[in-house]
């Protein structure tokens, strides 16, 4: 059955979270907005990422699969803040001929996300459109305000360290990644981390960001970059959407960090891959690249 | 020139916001995310809608008109529960060849509305799209415990009234409405309102939704419904995207609410539409309409 024949409001029943179990949310999800109880303390954070068919996901990819990506990647944006994701709402512009069951499995993707790292799906819209399809996520979360991370504070001889592998993302991974929040929060509870940020466009692009929001340069070592299975430097540097973690450390916890990383998180590599320089004082090859959406082949 | 032309930076830094102005803004304008300073009373309410070429807005529409109508819509919302707007997230999904004056036009009007109700822009996306323009806008605002007004609170012998006029939405006001935020607070602040929302879908499938989860009937006197000039009453049912209030009040209080309305809002007529009554006892022609997104013909 498509969308036409089902119509938007028997949609709605169909996908609408059923009550919330969270004393937290007040009421909203039928309502005109989403009414949250939050924390006194701490900051808000504020996201909202959409991906697109035929950019971020392929019209053939699985429904559940493209769900999980649609919550992961804003999630991996308050992870970037060292933050807790804890609402989220949700935006569908679909063909009315898109069927039900695909937009079911793209919410058990959805939902499964959410799950996964405590968040609660408090309210969503559906449109039609006439071109591909387009799942827009919009997340709120707390972070503690003493450690909240941004991506402007590095400084001069800070290490620079990335989590996981890059690179390659595209074969799959893109949709079936895990944000790194509790990696984030892990490292601003036990270290002065400077600076931070999720890799989206591909280190080649995003370094430069972190370093240029820190007005300072950067110095990466090429041979360390960590690379995917059978992933060039150069794939693992432009490839984009990583959703590893990039972070600056002062160097004098670089030692301590070592030895704590591989025993809090064995199964997640940790890299040093270089340090931040003077600013204009680059000492590698100045990166350019990285994925921009508006610049890729027709 | 073209966004595949000028490239998704500079894109980003010729509509970022410059700094901002608020003390609550923390930071992440350029960051992953928003990180923002909240009040610690009252309760956080979000919402997210889109507008989609073709759908919202037709290509030939002004895009400051656009940018005006994509951050209203969501306005609208919060002040259906009588809330106060504050910060506000765009995600932009526009075709690389779409020129760059119609995204600074477009930005133009976001921003215009956005200054209208003391909201700040506190973080942007962009992405391609290979169809139609899809412009989606993320709205945080708060609203004390005890003036938040819900859908579900209609009770039985309550009189329902509309704000302004109904119908003919599409000729041009749609791109130009003002929510109706100030009403909003105003009458939770002086009446005890049961229930509201605002009027995106038209009455015919508004009122019976506010009915429904009020868990009672409706009467509506049809020749009383408030008429956009040269609108039917079909029209002014069915059309949608009126973002006018729709509101329940217990009887005693609308001679008070007659009174007091024209003196404080002399520009904007308020009609009672008739009365909420028990379940199952509509005792006007059941309402059948309104806009589905979903049904509309190819």
């Amino acid at each position: 059955m498509t969308l036409r024949e089902l119509g938007e409001e028997k949609l709605l029943a169909r996908i609408a979270v059923s009550g919330s179990k969270s004393r937290q949310v007040v009421g909203g999800v039928r309502d005109d907005c989403a009414v949250l109880k939050t924390a006194a303390k701490g900051w808000l954070l504020l996201k909202t990422d959409a991906v697109v068919e035929g950019v971020h996901f392929r019209a053939s990819a699985s429904a559940a699969g493209v769900g999980w990506k649609a919550m992961m990647r804003p999630l991996s944006d308050i992870a970037a803040m060292a933050g807790q994701p804890q609402f989220a709402l949700i935006t569908l512009a679909l063909p009315g001929k898109t069927d039900v069951s695909w937009v079911t499995s793209l919410y058990r993707g959805l939902r499964r996300a959410a799950v996964r790292f405590g968040v609660e799906i408090v309210g969503g819209e559906t449109t039609a459109i006439a071109g591909g399809r387009v799942i827009s996520v919009s997340v709120a979360g707390r972070v503690d305000a003493g450690r909240c991370v941004f991506r402007s504070g590095g400084k001069v001889d800070d290490a620079l360290f990335v989590t996981g592998r890059l690179g390659g993302s595209i074969a799959g991974r893109h949709l079936k990644f895990t944000p790194r929040i509790e990696e984030a929060r892990w490292l601003a509870a036990h270290f002065d981390v400077h600076a931070m940020m999720d890799l989206s466009d591909g280190l080649a692009a995003d370094l430069p960001r972190l370093a240029r929001a820190s007005g300072v340069g950067y110095s990466l070592q090429l041979a360390r970059v960590p690379r995917s299975r059978g992933c060039t430097v150069e794939e693992a540097l432009n490839d984009g959407e990583d959703y590893e973690l990039l972070f600056a450390l002062p160097s004098d916890e670089v030692a301590r960090l070592e030895k704590a990383w591989p025993r809090k998180f064995p199964r997640l590599p940790l890299t040093r891959i270089g340090n931040l320089v003077r600013a204009g004082k680059n000492r590698s090859q100045t990166l350019r690249g990285g994925y921009d959406h508006f610049r890729q082949p027709e």
